[in-house]
């Protein structure tokens, strides 16, 4: 489903990333969503945050702790410090991304003592595929 | 104007942080907000997030090379790196965060090889008015 939403991302001109948020408890999808920064003009607009902020007002709570994510590109460091606030208790992720990412690389939001709420973090998932995706979207730009 | 919005979000029931964004070459000020989190439901809703969100709207794009953010707290990792992927030109702040900061305490989102653009930092700024506002918001509630 993630792959999906980066896919549909990729087609509107965006940087393909997709997120969905799941409610652990219930078994049930919260909130997908692809990148909408172009759309909305809006820089903070990640797939992560979407996803985040949709499924805060669905279950009318800034704490999403039995909530995983899965996310085809390790998270920015705003993503990751988000889904620390909203203490996601699972982090999935496809591709890794040495040069933007912020959870394994970079400032490693999850790695410092005074980050509140680290989720379990599982990396590399599907990861050729997720990878593909975005190498095929910036070698057609460039 | 930045100590007014944190005010204006202490009377609200939010954390008192206030932001103003400033587009530095028209000498205009682009937004100004304290926290909505409370309000919206919504965890990512810190002041510099819903400046910049407004600025980028505005100014129809989601580069803010010539603009300067004003904020009363040091600001979290998560609108650290935000404020560096609008490539904010400066940040000036009042309140240290040693405990939440994410620019010259935990993560120092700008200290790192994988950042693409550092603004110029400007801590201290009027701290103990803007530090003074938090203790007593807290104090209050706990």
């Amino acid at each position: 489903m993630a792959l999906a939403e980066a896919r549909a991302a990729a087609e509107r001109g965006e940087v393909p990333v997709g997120a969905v948020l799941v409610d652990g408890a219930r078994r049930a999808v919260l909130a997908a969503a692809g990148n909408e920064v172009e759309a909305r003009t809006d820089p903070t607009a990640h797939a992560e945050m979407l996803v985040i902020r949709a499924g805060a007002e669905a279950l009318a709570t800034p704490r999403l702790t039995e909530c995983d994510l899965y996310v085809t590109l390790e998270p920015c460091p705003m993503c990751a410090a988000a889904l620390s606030f909203v203490r996601i208790r699972r982090l999935y992720y496809g591709a890794s991304d040495p040069k933007g990412g912020g959870v394994e690389h970079g400032p490693r939001i999850y790695d410092h003592e005074t980050c509140h709420h680290a989720p379990e973090v599982y990396g590399g998932i599907d990861e050729e595929r997720a990878g593909a995706l975005l190498k095929e979207f910036f070698k057609e730009r460039r």
